[in-house]
């Protein structure tokens, strides 16, 4: 099982996270670049840490909208989105080779994560820069990304609620975020031990992925990642990168 | 001789400059690379037009000041601005690859092009990616960099006046730059054929120099360009990338 | 009847229409205040030049977003949306103190224009800054604002089809543009004598304007306003600051 | 004597500072104004504290600069600086009077405070917008501006290092900023009961000033704000607005 989170969300004077600790407990870190968040200094960082703990380097991609955090949707042409996307890509790829190191994947980031019409930009995009594609199982991205022959990673996150067919509840609605600790960590063990995640309605639905998403933004969440990281590794799950 | 201009410098709804009609012109394009101008879907188109026409391109590196267009020195601290230099060179770099051509040189713009304090910052940048550097004979910049053991191509401009030691009038200075037709396309072939330039005193200088670079963003440019080709070209010269 | 028209749309070194030559043509000016298009050199300049004229000066306020120019809708929060909005407009009254003159209207730019679910920003923030707004009769937003109190200004685009609803067809549509001179100019004296539009299945329908919105930043765009201007004057139209 | 503080320096998603715990120590606000930070709902809110709390509200300008936190000079072009930093005022002004309040004077911020060349800007825009500016005493702007008939505030940093002539220690210099505790609530009350600063070499030199200037943004910066008010108080000294 991979352990993956976003990193280097901050930007210019304005921290975000703790991406040493975090660089600690992932696998696989979700570099943030330059659009949303992060800018060319953290992301030379977050890849010189990357490299040195052996945690395998993606491209976390966003709209160009450093005052909304990517969080809300944009309604872009899709070249102009898929042209963007492929920049990002580019920028991380330099900037990890200056450090030895080099990009494995690539993850949509907020409301591009779960933007239905702007699925071929991704796609393409992703085709372009030739890389895997970390999203959600069951989701029209997964779907597209595969029939086009992008090499698909399933996420699955344990802190967040999650509806009967698999599909994620959106952040805004009520119960979205799960918070309590010992039930993330729970819910963590339940997805890599037996690919599984208890739905909104109480029913028991098959979820099976390859990486499970961590953050690392709010108070407590770097102790969170931890205790999930340890909780796997008693459990005898094998942590290691899923690309 | 190589022929290059400076391209891509419009930005989301703003044009400047006729790329197409430069494309037709040059032999390398320097494509700015959205700091200080250019965006995604600009620098794709730009590859895509300079790789059907043979042209060669190169990465218009720049300060972060779309609101200044990089003329404005910015006191950056040199590892932020090394970052930032490779940030753009790679994101152009992907942009190039998706339309199946490359990158193949560097070229810093604006106030960073004669940024003295700024030169390590280019020369680490330059090295990181592996590039050779367009810039002036004469130059900090040139020296520091072929010390460092980053091939170096010269470039020339017919259109502005030098100093008896080989150095650029700056832009701000009365007579900088030359506006008369004939007296540009004449510089053009002194430096072609006889690698000289008449410098401010009257002086004709030695001026070696690998490339040529004709503007494109003034009224009248594009004529002036095809003019200096036309003229070479009846002089025989041997137009080609220098890279 | 008013003239009105967008200004001020360049940035930094980019321009975009040729505002001198506008403002000898229009009675009221919408000024872009910096988030989709615009910035403070060219705010101020335009205000000095329509202050010079008698032009009116309204704030012409959009999402921000340079790259897309405001054209393209971002799903924002309606509290951030209201307060960029009053930021926009202080912004320009501040420039436009300074020379002398004050911003007397507000006119939401672009996919702003448009956003039903934004209505609620808008007219907060209008209200909030004490002015009139300029809007499309029959709207959602006029609707709304007249029902907050605030002070609804019509206006109706000569170059623009409409639906027998009195609605604009949207911008992207088949035929949504009128080209044609001649028609521009015959649709703009009908608004002004008539109050009528035709539609596009050919009823002429009621369109009770007090302005009429010219643009500027096309080709042959300002011959076509000095056309609407000369017809309207030429069939003893009243042409005057609708404010 | 006045105590102020530099406030709403986030940015979107990003947060700086306890904006909450410091109005409740300071008597003046220096509210960034959205180009080297702040953002409107940040700008807003931080008026809107102030409001409640009877605390002044001042207009704290920079360069465009998110990305450098306005701690880099920028070479502008002295019209351009003066018309943003107009810009960055009224927009503070329109969103200080949507929560019922005024901006009362300006502060430059970071580079912008020390750039000797960039003074006329300054105490032009200052003058366009008919404010007090807080500036330090004995710099070339206090000299500039009051002799332009701006009304000048002078202020002091308990935290910083001075030189024997009254001027601030540059903040890269070693030792420019005191972390003591202890000394920094001593030299503080020096300030303000003797109008005095002990300088690097010893010295004591007469330091007269309006307002003490605290910082928000370190670790424990909240802490020392409150100990330099309470020892203050304790003293005797009437803390209340200086303009």
């Amino acid at each position: 099982m991979d352990l993956n989170a976003d990193l280097g969300e901050g930007f210019g004077h304005w921290n975000l996270g703790d991406d040493d600790a975090l660089l600690a407990v992932v696998t696989s870190a979700n570099v943030a670049c330059g659009f949303h968040a992060g800018d060319a200094g953290i992301m030379r960082r977050v890849c010189a840490g990357a490299a040195e703990r052996g945690v395998v380097i993606g491209a976390q991609v966003g709209y160009r909208d450093l005052a909304g955090f990517g969080r809300r949707k944009i309604e872009y042409e899709l070249p102009q989105l898929r042209d963007e996307l492929i920049y990002q890509v580019g920028a991380l790829q330099a900037l990890a080779a200056s450090e030895g190191a080099q990009v494995q994947y690539v993850k949509p980031h907020g409301a591009l994560y779960h933007a239905v019409d702007h699925v071929p930009a991704v796609v393409e995009a992703t085709m372009a820069v030739g890389l895997p594609l970390l999203c959600a199982p069951e989701s029209v991205l997964s779907t597209e990304a595969a029939d086009s022959g992008v090499q698909v990673v399933f996420e699955g996150f344990a802190d967040r609620a999650y509806r009967a067919d698999g599909t994620l509840l959106p952040r805004g609605k009520p119960g979205a975020v799960i918070g309590d600790t010992e039930e993330v960590v729970a819910r963590a063990l339940l997805m890599a031990v037996d690919q599984r995640v208890i739905a909104l309605d109480g029913t028991v639905v098959p979820h099976n992925v390859d990486s499970i998403c961590v953050h690392g933004d709010t108070p407590g969440a770097v102790t969170l990642a931890q205790r999930v990281r340890a909780a796997l590794e008693s459990a005898g799950v094998d942590l290691r990168p899923a690309v």
